[in-house]
């Protein structure tokens, strides 16, 4: 138990050892906050100044220096200056040799400078060991203590160092993420510039195909019934035609979730080793599913508002007034004809809405961080997997109920252009027959073992090693 | 200030100290990966392998011996093998000698062998530490640098070890939880193989209550309406009758989750104590009590959306038409019947079930880990507790009102059965009254100091130590 | 490799160093589950108790001793007695010099006591390192191991004791946050005692609104109705009433949301600097803002399904009916008159409100901890700022549409008040007119200047150290 002296002894003089000193270069607003912070956390501060004389209103408790003085009373300093001003520092690399120096700064745009902040800042002070890291932090949340459990991410190329400044973060509440060696400084000083790169891709998508699918019907019903009918029909744009649009995107970017794992499968038999990487467009589309399907369950949500906004609108209402004077003109002596099919159809076609709409709504709450992060892996893939292709089984299903019998009627293809419930069936119709496919046992028994780590043009006695117990 | 020296020693060297090197035996899917994420957190790695010279494709950056090389120049070691393969380990004791072990090893299903795979490791290499744990992080999240926060297990006999695999965990992001020692090898290598292990016996409950009201329903309804009027309307199942069940079945879940902390308040006032463990079946249906929340607040969503449906449905809309023709044929002079009392009932009974069913999602919300983890033990208590039993309040009062005066009717009890809406008021009832009885200040005081520690059979004197301060 | 050595012998002598040995004071409920949960982490626990012999069922593998001998045993103590009870630590002073005493002890209200538990019971024993914390853990969370992730506070004068406390923390799962110095204790205390403080504010707001309006709407519809045209439309209350009132005070309050940020960018152009702290009220506004805004989003739910009802309503089906029949009776023979300006007024309503809420569930689902913690600082600002001020342009576009031409129609003003749908618009419409300036080029460049750290007044030769990077 050798830690025991070591504890117990300060214990014995009284009040505990002094806590640890701080050094903060630059009486900034984010040198302020930070400062804050560190007292708060039971650290002493100091802060290094050009004129520690007229440097403003500073935390209580915080002391303020010299650059020099304060770099020599302390191991750890933060550097709260601006790129611009960093030669200052290369100066005083005497004091700086083996401080751990952390570069805390941003830049106001990506690629400013060639070189990033901190490798640059090393470059300035080779003999410091300098920590990028923190950067992620706003004055913001600094200031109103909004800092536990958010991520930070540290690189350097000292390990101590930054085990140092990770303990530091630690104690402030902060997660750390290791980045590895200064080399990823870069990336790290990216990441509170960047914005939702993940996203771009499925966006684009949604983008695309709500646009081509926006034209679609503007010519086929708007456009359409103007020049046939002569009837303006245009207030359909707010809400019938996006309650045309939601539904197909959604369902189209669903099956685009599902797609590109079927893909893998047909790759990985037709190879017959799952150890060769699958194409860059492979990768990356897999890579995207999770956005595409959050974007799919949006527009669900708009489509299922959309849906259920229908029977308060002026022009439903006025249909259904149009109805009854209809059945009052034709006939009020004999009962109202109930087909009993309509009804049939139009209740499976809501209830299989519904009931996919609730589960993918399940999906997209296991994708919550928070809530995904408890599930273990058979959960999850039982989730994604069984739930969401039983999701799309249910969407896939209520659109054919939609479609119905149409496509064999002549007047559906206006202008001799297919409507867009059938052209919306194509992807998942695919989709699920792959999988359909994929799932029959003579197949399936091949892909399982291939997953497992078995190789068809591989020698039985290397199979020795794991090759995969985890999916 | 010991830690200084140490730790501005390497400093002075100019480029820091090596980074630890691990070692990874199994150069399969898992190893690959998890040698990346290592590499990228800047550890150096080294790859044991039966061929060293043909093991495929590596990450940059890592190194690739014989198992007895490898194993002598790290002291942790990663064991991504197959159990089946774990013989060679014991030829290789010697050099695993004082060595952490890390096994990572899952099987692909719950007891396919008697011991946990680590247990088995631990008797091969007796003089190794084993450490299992990490087994439940997929090749995926490793290949993706997805291990942000995720929680790990460990466990294992050797607490310098476990230290040792917690903090390079640590380093990866992970967030690690300790379950003790080996014994529990079982129950981690268990985990990623478990599927909602309590979300079962809730489920039972919703699957056994919605079979028994579904059956209920179509005889009553359809099978009633086809023998006695000869009418066809078993299209109703699609809809009127999920309408029917899950509000029914919510309800009755809902006060589920209410009625075992009332049962457990009357137990404790019974026994004087609170002592005395409560019977298993009431501690299992305690433990279930948020999923079972869950699945109440799944059915609720469900009948909100069925509920909201309903007039852009075929049978209502004809149903409205019809409503109108018979106004048009008994008399098209006098003005409209406008009842207040009927438009009262349903405006009061709408407005319940909104508010009920806007506290239940708030309720559903603050249940998210990440919510419901930054909120106070008062404050949660205050949102289950209070809030809980005003939503199941508004709801029961929501079902009163939709069952109104029907139980005056003889015609609601067709073929002598009540109506669902009668059946499902039975648990909520009670519920209600049983708490209402506790909170009646003559039962709560004393069950209050009951629950503050207070014991009707206990000596005075021995109350000094603390009972519970919080619940 | 100095820890090899270390690490590496206990492994020699077979099984491992014997786990560290805990020591907690009081059999109660609270010791009992705290003592189990450092039981299945792998620690040893001997319990001190005042009858060693007589208290009760403890957890298996526990040891129980007198007081003093459990003391002198371990060397971190956990005291789950209650306050009344420590004076009989002070009589043990000497046994517990250079302990850690950790005070779990929470009490039933706030400021009970002057001095925080934690600080008297460091006066009694002032040679003993006493550590506050922990205390925010139930006793039902610890017996059934729901520590996982969950947020504990610590704060103490010794730093090492708060150390080696954090470190147990940690095995048990659970994240540790500093607050500090012992000073902090009462803070620590009354954390568990707390009601969602932060919410109070806009809690009042937003019962006042309602109150408000609640008033006003029933004077001007209700009682109006009743004085001028002696009709009964009470049953209005329930849901008519309610959904003007939600999306009124829902509108206001997304907009109080916003306007605190304009005001402030105002100070800070007029001040020249952003150094002077904002008044007090300010400053508190901008701390309530994301209360503000889900209190909103609250409202605008309800007033979602307040509307998405009314189809279903009573009283709207008999308005249907009532129309036909003026239809009918009218004239039967020219087709229906279908308004094209109504049906893209309602359907432009209708698309705006949609698509606004859908925004307003985004802004929503960001603000949950484990969705908004994994953005960057640029994607948090676009989602805040871009989408909530898109949020709240397309709902106060939506509410324009409503109002419409009302104003210009004498019976609007019933009573010579204004309608609702128009008072509610003022605040929206200064914060909107507010940020428009603000986004002006002319306007914006100082601001961005003084937001960057720029100041009017200032020399700019002192301007080289870091204002702000981020924010």
């Amino acid at each position: 138990m050798k830690t025991e002296g070591a504890m117990l002894h300060p214990l014995a003089s009284g009040d505990g050892p002094e806590p640890e000193l701080m050094c903060i270069f630059g009486t900034g607003d984010l040198g302020r906050s930070l400062g804050l912070c560190l007292l708060q956390s039971g650290y002493r501060v100091v802060y290094g100044s050009r004129r520690p004389h007229s440097c403003g209103p500073l935390p209580e408790g915080a002391q303020v220096m010299t650059h020099e003085e304060s770099a020599r009373s302390a191991k750890m300093i933060f550097v709260c200056v601006h790129r611009e001003h960093y030669e200052f520092l290369e100066k005083m690399a005497p004091q700086l040799e083996r401080k751990v120096l952390v570069d805390l700064s941003n830049n106001l745009k990506k690629d400013m400078y060639m070189e990033a902040n901190a490798v640059y800042l090393q470059r300035l002070v080779p003999k410091a060991a300098v920590v990028k890291g923190l950067n992620t932090l706003s004055t913001w949340a600094l200031q109103n203590g909004l800092l536990a459990g958010r991520q930070v991410y540290l690189c350097g190329n000292n390990g101590e160092a930054k085990r140092d400044v990770a303990e530091m973060a630690t104690k402030l509440g902060l997660t750390v993420v290791d980045k590895g060696s200064l080399s990823a400084a870069k990336e790290v000083e990216d990441f509170p510039l960047q914005l939702f790169p993940e996203w771009r891709m499925p966006l684009y998508v949604a983008f695309g195909l709500s646009a081509f699918f926006f034209l679609y019907l503007v010519i086929r019903d708007i456009i359409y019934a103007y020049v046939e009918n002569d009837e303006d029909i245009s207030y359909r744009i707010m809400i019938s035609l996006a309650n045309k649009i939601t539904p197909v995107v959604s369902l189209i970017m669903l099956s685009l979730c599902y797609l590109p794992g079927a893909i893998a499968g047909f790759l990985q038999l037709y190879r017959g080793t799952k150890y060769r990487r699958f194409p860059n467009w492979l990768d990356r589309w897999m890579l995207c599913r999770k956005q595409l399907g959050l974007l799919a369950l949006g527009f669900a949500l708009l489509h299922a508002i959309y849906t259920l906004i229908i029977p308060a609108r002026y022009s439903d209402r006025q249909r259904v007034i149009s109805n009854v004077l209809n059945e009052v003109k034709k006939n009020t002596t004999t009962p109202l004809y109930f087909d009993n099919t309509s009804a049939w159809r139009t209740d499976s076609l809501y209830a299989l809405g519904i009931l996919g709409f609730f589960l993918f709504v399940l999906l997209g709450l296991t994708s919550l961080p928070s809530v995904g992060g408890t599930l273990s892996w058979r959960e999850f893939s039982f989730v994604q997997s069984t739930l969401g292709y039983l999701t799309l089984f249910l969407s896939t299903a209520h659109c054919y109920i939609y479609a119905w019998d149409k496509f064999l009627r002549k007047s559906t293809y206006k202008w001799y252009t297919p409507p867009d419930s059938m052209l919306c069936l194509i992807v998942p119709s695919v989709t699920l027959v792959l999988k359909l496919v994929l799932v029959l046992p003579c197949v399936n028994r091949p892909l399982m073992r291939i997953r497992q780590g078995w190789e068809r043009n591989r020698l039985k006695d290397e199979m020795g090693e794991l090759k995969a117990t985890n999916m």
